[in-house]
């Protein structure tokens, strides 16, 4: 189903953007885990846009509102449901899309899927406005992975030609986080002054530009996943191409592994501290498909948002007869930056289910 | 399910490269699909070893023999099974590695997983050798496309540093074929030659070298797919990973779109014989999750083949003390290669599946 | 998951019997369906309690707000969710039960699962208030299925010793619909004063009774369903089970075909407006899982409350000793007749999946 | 699905009646069992026909094959597939059938789901030999669910008016084993004198009869299982209702209950060696979904076979027309005894995934 995830903790979200509220259910969360509501809001507002210029200035304050699985702020075993009410609706901006695709949009599939009579313009299940729940249900996630010695970080890897610095081989925790604390995630701010200046400089222009994120996940129990089909990979990337936009997802190496010899890219081993681990971290914390007990790594592609104020050609579908289409509204100059703490909720979330499906740590 | 996928079409693995046979069940396959046998040994072929120098010299005659599914030749509607006797064993080769891990295999994450008495090695889950059963559930799946118009093909993209040509933005079913039939699986011959020679470099040092897979579908009907986590990225994202050394995946342009505008990014619409067509192709013929009708394609990396030859820095599970590795036996300087039918099989066993599922074309 | 069922639909509950709200998220529902919402609340209304002696003295009024999935009252693709928020909370009712587990219940089950720390009683999964939320869920079911000539309808079979008249063998959608109609749901109003005469024997001696519910369908297309594991019994067993203090199910004939000769129970074939119908319907419209287009029919056996207001022998969990225990708060004397709408919900939601999964009607 | 079930333990069958092989593949296997052969094929010894006037006179010799998941006669994590060949095959005997269903079976659902160019008859996803893989699938789980103190047994409850005597509140493991040793399952063997009766009857005068199976396992540990929709009850009917000619199942007191006070039903709880009990079963050791720890207990009924000898009332599908029917060949007069082991088979796979996937002992 498409509005799903999950296997041990399921994942369902649901809402349209233009619609009375969005909101999420976790069915599998453990009993007995305290959540701190506002630390899951500071991290909901790492990606509400209307900051700055660097995003849209639709307006979003995405208060949750827990409607079930807590007794006293204590998780009870019951699926939690949470909620946000939809305030700042201008589904009047869409009107005139409806005859015309948007190039690079889902408008046209969801119009040959659909067909006419079914309006998934500006809302639905193509909506950017969906992360917000996936990050209430990873928000929740990240808290009980920390309780467990596990932390997810992500920062703004590229923006079009401009580079940040990438993680060490073994960050820290403190280093994991310290993006996500920064008004523009990266590891070197001067760095990050050339990124966003590559991102207004497309805003300027009317135009926009795509990023990639990197991740690590750090305290990851050796022996996590399972092989074939059901491993790491397989599994955070089922999900991960569920994020808006995302078009490109490597582990460690990945695509740079194809250009190493096997010499090169394979990781001796070693003994620290009484336990089995590997010098360099090539695989990305992965080998068939099961952890190694290093970090986590995976690299994950943003294309340009389609949506821009230049003109472009598109068709109308009802005169099948090619039509020009300014798209007006506001939108994100650049999406990647905004989907840093999304990429940490969703790879959160698959990875605490793994770990409850597996039953790492017990009473987990 | 480690050993499974697939939603209307289940497809399920089993075996050990050293046990007595290996196979595959095919549920949900439609009734009334004549089955080529002698194209579909064809097709697995491709993928066989100790053809040259190029690939490890262990024999494989692979001769599925069909157990249930079919009458007279036709699939019947019950599941599709079809076994491989092993032939050609030598466990012997895996002895000396149970207790010391091979760099970047998956010995040391079993080892973690299920302790040292489950002994992973050589075989089981982690075996190139599971990829025949999966060719021979996509050679069936290839042939049940075809009569829906439906073609898939593969080509070597990368090794090392060497590339070959692309396809083209739109591909005919000839040339998505044309590869597969050649001893070298490239589109350009002086650019394969070129690729053989880095393969044949490494093995002479007694390493190994990586790669880069482009595949293509082409004929998949606009509006297949579903939003969010159900896409087509997710899907063939999910199983894609379920190939032994795959690292990195992308859609359309990719990594390389993150570099991109929006405008640049952005495939305008246009009509082409009464049908909305897309004038370029960078999103890879995907958008919000669901096939715009125009090719599918993807690139798929593949990490260096990590039994070396050259002595290797490992430990001793028993000992906990650093030991040096020297891995003998028959093994692959380049997996890439040989893979391209087994990227070829999954692909088309998760597009059938989807058909199926979404009941495109009535009677498939 | 405890908490979601279905395939191509799902179906999933959320809520605590005392907390903020309780809803339900259904995923797949067809796009362009009109819901009727004052039709959805009076099918809600017929398992309110309250209403009188035969039930609990707990008032709910229960009305649904659709927080997504429908555009200007029409289903719109996206997930529908649907809450109830919780009015009259007596959660004081259960403290002095922490200790000591009502015979019957899943207090202890819950325990022994969970440990003491987890407090599921009056509440969470084991809640016969969370059928309200699949109440919504089969109401919106119903009225699809409605559409498409399929008519649900059950009433109460028998309570104690005394029973109702059968359903015909072959009956009419109006006559599906006539129980539910009533206060009291049966055929035979004479017979239901007997049967109501039981429930408030029991309710008078701080007892309770159990009953059977007979259920039928009618409009299903022949076909429907698959063999073996996934067939029309398969999947309405694994749901109607998950309504609370159920412990029967039987279809057609049931336990009595088991008394039955073969040339007895044999529907013989027949030939009526050009199509194939059976004379009789003794297998319950079910023949090999598939449907055979005649009506659908099981029986579904509810136990008698656990909840009484007698004294009953238990045990201290923390003293581990013999001890009394009475109960306090409002119950239903029976909860057979309130669970009417509930079956009838439940089998409108399987049967709505499954016509979904199999493309019944194609546009569905 | 239909030819699969299960969660963390997968069981896939495959095959049909009059094919190459059936088969079962078994994904999720713990590693580290050893499985005894023989004993397994001592347990499909007891499901084999031909071996008395009791059954069809059809042979099947049953040696299943094992073609991988075992090392030396141990589980090695690889998924087990074990195949039999089938050898007696007289699929002359169906021809007659091809256009005149047999009534009470699935000819004619058959016909109506796939059409008249799928053969589903005398084999395929509706023949009573696909309980031999199921059988295997059991056979394998019952030992292992043997090492961890669990056992499972059934024996012939009633055929036709007939009645054996009920299995104690609290049967031995011995007891649960008794029926299986014998030529006709059942506890009292003089009882079971008159229901061979029965049987020889109904066979004499072509004729078929059903009958009623008691199951009951012991030793499982409290807690086990879901609330909602994934209790012990839902899981087992899910796939208890895949045996061929299951149309009723109950589980403790069942249908009975439904006629009781809450004061007669409900187990009073009590402490028995420092273990919380309970004095009665009625509730078949099930809360909640959960198991209480006290025996698992429930009824299945299976209605007379189909296949009888009379002349039936039945239909030319081509001509659609009136035709009278007799079924040649040879059939069980009555399946309810030879269903035992299936029904054993069953509930021991259902039982051994649900504690595998909970994680019940830890490495199993």
């Amino acid at each position: 189903m498409a509005s799903e995830y999950g296997t041990a903790l399921r994942i369902s979200v649901f809402g349209q953007s233009h619609g009375a509220a969005i909101g999420v259910v976790m069915d599998g969360l453990p009993a007995g885990e305290p959540i701190d509501l506002e630390a899951l809001n500071g991290f909901l507002d790492r990606r509400r846009p209307g900051k700055d210029a660097l995003s849209t200035q639709r307006k979003e304050t995405d208060l949750p509102k827990i409607l079930s699985g807590l007794r006293d702020g204590v998780t009870c075993g019951s699926p939690l449901c949470a909620v946000i009410e939809n305030q700042d609706q201008h589904s009047g901006d869409y009107r005139n899309l409806a005859d015309c695709p948007r190039p690079g949009h889902a408008d046209f599939t969801a119009w040959a899927k659909w067909g006419a009579e079914v309006d998934m313009r500006g809302g639905g299940h193509f909506s950017g406005r969906l992360t917000a729940p996936l990050c209430i249900a990873g928000g929740i996630a990240l808290q009980i992975l920390a309780r467990r010695g596990i932390s997810v970080g992500a920062h703004l890897w590229s923006v079009g030609a401009e580079n940040d610095l990438p993680f060490p081989v073994f960050p820290t925790p403190e280093l994991l986080s310290l993006p996500g604390t920064k008004s523009f995630p990266v590891l070197d701010d001067a760095r990050g002054e050339r990124m966003q200046h590559v991102i207004l400089s497309a805003a300027q222009e009317g135009d926009s530009v795509g990023g990639i994120v990197e991740c690590a996940a750090v305290g990851l129990p050796a022996g996590l996943g399972e092989p074939m089909f059901d491993g790491l990979e397989n599994r955070l990337a089922a999900t991960l191409f569920g994020i808006p936009a995302v078009k490109g997802l490597e582990f460690g190496e990945g695509f740079g592994a194809a250009a190493l010899r096997g010499s090169e890219n394979n990781d001796p081993f070693c003994v620290r501290n009484g336990h089995v681990e590997t010098v360099s971290n090539h695989c990305g914390g992965i080998l068939g498909g099961i952890a190694t007990g290093m970090p986590l790594t995976f690299r994950i592609a943003f294309k340009p948002t389609p949506s821009i104020a230049k003109p472009q050609q598109s068709v109308s579908l009802s005169r099948m007869e090619p039509e020009e289409l300014t798209i007006r509204g506001r939108h994100d100059p650049c999406i990647a930056h905004r989907a840093i703490p999304v990429v940490e909720a969703v790879a959160a979330t698959v990875l605490l289910d793994l770990i409850l499906e597996e039953h790492f740590y017990g009473t987990v």
